[in-house]
C-alpha cells in the first residue's frame, strides 16, 4: 500500500457538490485500478498467502465489490484463505470524533510493530461512500503508520446497510489474517449501531475518551460502556492531565456499577497522550494480559464460536426480513395495518396474522 | 373474582409431584370452570362492557385458551372490546422476589381504590404452568385487594414462550380495559426477558429495591436501570431505613449516569415500606404527575403507537424465525453447517447463503 500514498489529500472534495470541478487523483487512480484487467483468482490466493499486500488489497477489491462476476471469486478466495484465517487478535476501537482514533492508533500501531506484529487497520463506517471522501481519508489521516511494511491500512467498505458494510469488514479480517497479520485493529466511527457490529467481530473493545469538565458519563451512547474491555482517556497531558485523572476515577467507578463479564475480565481505565506517545506500552500490557486470560479461561475460543453463530443467525434473520417486507403486497397491507392499529381498529397480533398470511398464499 | 375466593392457598401442591394425593380444590373448581358449557360471545362481550368481572374472567379464559374453537371467539371478544380500549394509564412493576411485590401492589391498588380508581393486576410469569401452582398463587397473595369490588387480580396466562405469554397479556389488558379497569397494573416475576416484555407494554416502569449493604447496584440485571422511570427502594422502615437512604442517594446518582429519556421524563427514587403503608402516597404524586407531563408533551401518545408497531413486526418477525428454524431440511443443515463453522471451513455469511437457499427451494 505504501507504493500508493501520496501528499494528496482524499479530502479536498467538495461536500453536497454532485459534479465536482476536479476529480481526486487519488480516487481517480482507485476506480482505473478497479477496471483493471482482473489477475487470476489463484495468483491471487497465493499472493495473499505469500503476505503480497497488493494481492491482499486486489482481493478486498473483489469482495468488496456487488458486481454478479467479483462474487464467485471472493467465495474462492476466502475458502482458500478460510484454513489460514483466526490466527490473529482482534482489536476494535471506538470513540467519539476528534477524540484522537487516529492518532491512537498511529502510536499503538506503531508500538506493535517495533515488537514484530504485523498490523491491519480496518474502518467500518456505514456512512462512507466516494462523495464523503472517506476512500482514502484514512489512510492519509496515519501518516506514519501508512509507511510501515508490516502495516495494512485499509478504510471502510462503502455499502447501504451496516450488515452488508460488516459482512465484507469480517470477510477481510479472514484475508488479512492469511496473509499474516497477527493484530487487527478495527476502527468504528460511531454511526449507528456500529459499534454493535464491531463488538460482535472483536475479541477485545476500546472505548477512547477525553476528560471533560465533570459529568464524563453524560453522552455516551446506550450500551457502549457495558461492551468496553478497558476505557482509554486520551490527550492526558498538559493541562489536561488533572481533569483526566478525575475521569479515570469516575470511570473506574462507573464500570464497577455493571455485571461482571462472562469473560471474569474486569475492564480498566488508563490514561495516555497519543500525540506524545506515552501510556501506550501500558495499554498493550493491559490487553496482553487480557489475552492471556481469556486464552486460559477459553473465553477466547468460546466467545469466536458465539460470535461465528450470531453472524450466521443474523445474517439468515435479517435476509428473512428484508424479502418478507419486500414483498409489493406485504408493503401495501403493512401501510394499511399500520394505519388501522393507529386508530385502535386492530391489535398488533391480528395485524400480523393478515400480513403472515400473505406470505403463506 | 372475590366470590370465588377461599382461604385454602394455592400453593400447598407438593412440587416435583406428578400425580398428587390430593387436588387443590382452587384448580379444581377453576378446571370445571373451563368445561362449562360456553356462554355465547355476544353475552360475554356486553358483560364486559357492563362491567361484569365472571365475564371479563371467563372471556380472558377463553383469550388464554389454545383451543382452535376459541380462537374465532377471542378474535371476536378483542373487535368488539378495542373501540373501548385504550384508556387506562398501565404500570409495570418488577423487582426480584422478596422485594415485596405483592405487598406493594395491595397498598398502592388499595390506595388507588380509595381514590376512585378501578385497579386490575396482571402478571407476566412465562415459566408459571398449574403444576408450579401461580393459577391462583397471586390471588391468595393479595388477600386484602382481592376483596376490594374494584380490583380485578389475574395471574399470568401460561405458555411456551414469553412472546404467547406477553401476547395473552397485551389482549387482556384490552378486555380490561373495555371493562372500565382505568389502572393497569403488570408485574413481571423478572425471569428470562420479561422485563423488556413487560417494558413494552406498559406506560410507566417501576423498579424495587431493597436496600442492602452498600453496592447497591450490584446485581441489577442489564438494561433494567434504564427502563425504570422510578426506582422504589421498599422496606425503608425501622432499622432499614437508613440504609435506605443511603441506597436512594446512590440510585439517584447512578440513574443520573444514563443519557436523557426521550420522554422528557428524569427517573426518580423513592422510599416506602408497603407493609406500613408509608410512602405510598408520594409515590403515586410522582407517577401521576409523570402521566400530567408525558400526556402534554404527546410522548404518551407517541409511545402506545410505537408499541403497537413494535408488537406487530415483532410477531411477524419470531414468526418468520420459527417457520424457517422448524424446518426439517433446514435444521438438519444447520446443525452441519454450525459444525463446519466451528472448524472454520466455512463463513458464517456463507452458511447462511447454504441455508437460505433451502427456504427458497
Amino acid at each position: 500500500m505504501a507504493a500508493t500514498k501520496k501528499n494528496t489529500s482524499a479530502l479536498n472534495e467538495k461536500e453536497g457538490v454532485s459534479q465536482p470541478e476536479t476529480l481526486n487523483k487519488e480516487i481517480v487512480k482507485h476506480l482505473k485500478n478497479l477496471k483493471k484487467k482482473p489477475q487470476a483468482v489463484g495468483e491471487l490466493i497465493s499472493g495473499i498467502l505469500s503476505q503480497n499486500q497488493a494481492a491482499l488489497s486486489r482481493a478486498i477489491t473483489i469482495i468488496e465489490s456487488t458486481a454478479q462476476k467479483h462474487q464467485q471469486q471472493a467465495k474462492e478466495i476466502i475458502e482458500n484463505c478460510l484454513p489460514h484465517a483466526n490466527k490473529s487478535i482482534r482489536i476494535g476501537i471506538t470513540g467519539v470524533p476528534g477524540v484522537g482514533k487516529s492518532t491512537f492508533i498511529e502510536s499503538f500501531g506503531k508500538l506493535l510493530i517495533s515488537e514484530g506484529k504485523k498490523v491491519a487497520v480496518l474502518t467500518v463506517d456505514p456512512s462512507s461512500s466516494i462523495s464523503k471522501g472517506s476512500i482514502l481519508g484514512d489512510k492519509t489521516r496515519m501518516e506514519d503508520l501508512v509507511k510501515e511494511e508490516n502495516a495494512f491500512i485499509r478504510p471502510s467498505a462503502s455499502g447501504d446497510t451496516l450488515g452488508g458494510v460488516a459482512r465484507k469488514t469480517r470477510e477481510t479480517i479472514i484475508l488479512c489474517e492469511a496473509a499474516g497479520f497477527d493484530v487487527i485493529l478495527i476502527e468504528t466511527v460511531g454511526v449507528g449501531q456500529s459499534e454493535t457490529a464491531v463488538h460482535s467481530m472483536t475479541d477485545f473493545f476500546l472505548l477512547l475518551k477525553l476528560a471533560g469538565a465533570g459529568d464524563e458519563l453524560q453522552g455516551i451512547k446506550r450500551g457502549i460502556m457495558e461492551m468496553a474491555d478497558s476505557i482509554i482517556i486520551n490527550k492526558a497531558d498538559g493541562e489536561n492531565l488533572k481533569a483526566a485523572k478525575l475521569a479515570k476515577t469516575e470511570f473506574n467507578r462507573a464500570l464497577h456499577l455493571y455485571p461482571a463479564k462472562e469473560s471474569g475480565w474486569a475492564p480498566k481505565t488508563l490514561l495516555c497522550s497519543a500525540i506524545k506517545n506515552e501510556g501506550i506500552s501500558e495499554i498493550w500490557d493491559v490487553i496482553s494480559n487480557y489475552f492471556e486470560t481469556v486464552k486460559s479461561n477459553g473465553y477466547f475460543q468460546y466467545k469466536r464460536k458465539e460470535q461465528n453463530k450470531f453472524w450466521l443467525l443474523q445474517t439468515i434473520e435479517s435476509r428473512l426480513k428484508s424479502e418478507f417486507y419486500a414483498n409489493a403486497t406485504v408493503k401495501k397491507e403493512l401501510e394499511k395495518q399500520l394505519k388501522a392499529l393507529n386508530e385502535n381498529k386492530t391489535t398488533p397480533f391480528e395485524a400480523a396474522e393478515k400480513l403472515l398470511s400473505i406470505k403463506n398464499n
